[in-house]
């Protein structure tokens, strides 16, 4: 696989041979091991082209990060971005990103029980039509994936400029009994968020003046999680 | 007190005075003895000139409803509202609704413990300046008033065209781990909402394509209550 127009230089791939995880899965429950040490893991599903994921590892080298989208040419780029980022911000190489090609809907195959501390969904696809409801990433079919990955301090931060699909969040969270926190409807509407790492797609909106919601959700202890489990067939119909 | 422009007539004085209770505070724990029943009772604060109120009472013969502003002008239009609606849809007199003059502040010295079943907040005030938080009407100091007139199977519904308002008042929910349903973020993105009556400001905004924010909240039971009395110091600044 080629990034569009460029050749991959030998020095390029031996970025791209540090960052990208290839056979993900013999990693599960081992996350802790390939990054070298327990610091809490965060991951972005949907990472796109890596900006917000590099700036977030450069700002937080206290976390590790594991972005996962689901093409090569998506996962190069974010090598490249991060390099950048942090070659601007450090003047290093990052020591806390891997980057994962993988389907999200196998995110448990990725990660063990409780093995990450925090998910980040950023602008994902809103499935408009009501037919592809369950591809929404929002869908309680993919938070009760995402329950079982997330440890006891787990949280979902999730931002779109799509004001359906963030209804459509609001009511599968609210009716899964999540509890959310930090709700916004319009993120900047007092200038750009402080503490907010702004996506590709979020500068451009920004720019635009379209709204941004965004809304964390506290994922809760162990016990509520198992509810939640067997809770899943008494939920209405999405 | 008299409408504005017209002089009341014999017949509007005796409308007034079946429709409109004073001294609210003596039926404080007997409102079922004021309707002469005991199906449940449904609350509007800030019912305007009550056609939202005047049309569910027509709806809902099976429910009581009390509306609640703080204007005499505002009871003496609203009971002629309701009068206009029944006639129309009944060819009766209104039977199930009371109108009171008060301020919602003091919801407690009107309402007993667990005496009401549902509150309905229309395009309350939005109080946009931080400093005034305190008196939207969906403050957790008022949500907690609210709590503990509201029976087991109480319900607050609540709409409104301000964005910052919703926005203000989905954290609050959220907050206070009341649950949320039938969150809308556009009301009537597919036309009318079916089951929804609009009041005044929701025909003009719908007119006028301004989107309107809906949700309803559930109480919960009695042991929930409790706890939120207790968490009440706890809670964020707001």
């Amino acid at each position: 696989m080629r990034l569009r127009g460029k050749k991959l230089t030998e020095e390029m791939l031996q970025r791209q041979s540090g960052l990208m995880v290839n056979e993900a899965e013999s990693h599960k429950g081992r996350w802790a091991g390939w990054f070298g040490n327990d610091r809490p893991i965060h991951v972005e599903l949907g990472m796109g082209k890596g900006k917000f994921i590099s700036e977030m590892s450069a700002l937080h080298p206290e976390v590790n990060f594991i972005g996962v989208d689901m093409y090569d040419t998506l996962i190069h780029r974010a090598v490249e971005k991060a390099f950048d980022v942090w070659k601007e911000a450090h003047d290093a190489a990052p020591p806390n990103i891997a980057l994962v090609r993988m389907n999200i809907e196998h995110i448990g195959k990725v990660f063990a029980d409780n093995e990450i501390e925090r998910i980040y969904l950023n602008f994902s696809d809103p499935w408009p039509k009501k037919r592809h409801a369950r591809r929404r990433l929002t869908h309680p079919e993919f938070l009760l994936k995402y329950l079982r990955v997330l440890n006891d301090r787990g949280e979902i931060h999730f931002k779109t400029d799509s004001r359906p699909l963030f209804e459509f969040s609001l009511n599968a969270f609210a009716d899964m009994g999540l509890r959310m926190r930090n709700i916004s409807l319009d993120l900047h509407a007092e200038g750009p968020a402080p503490d907010n790492v702004m996506t590709e797609y979020e500068s451009k909106f920004f720019e635009q003046g379209i709204n941004i919601h965004r809304c964390e959700v506290v994922v809760g202890d162990q016990a509520l999680r198992e509810h939640l489990q067997k809770l899943q067939k008494s939920l209405p119909e999405y």
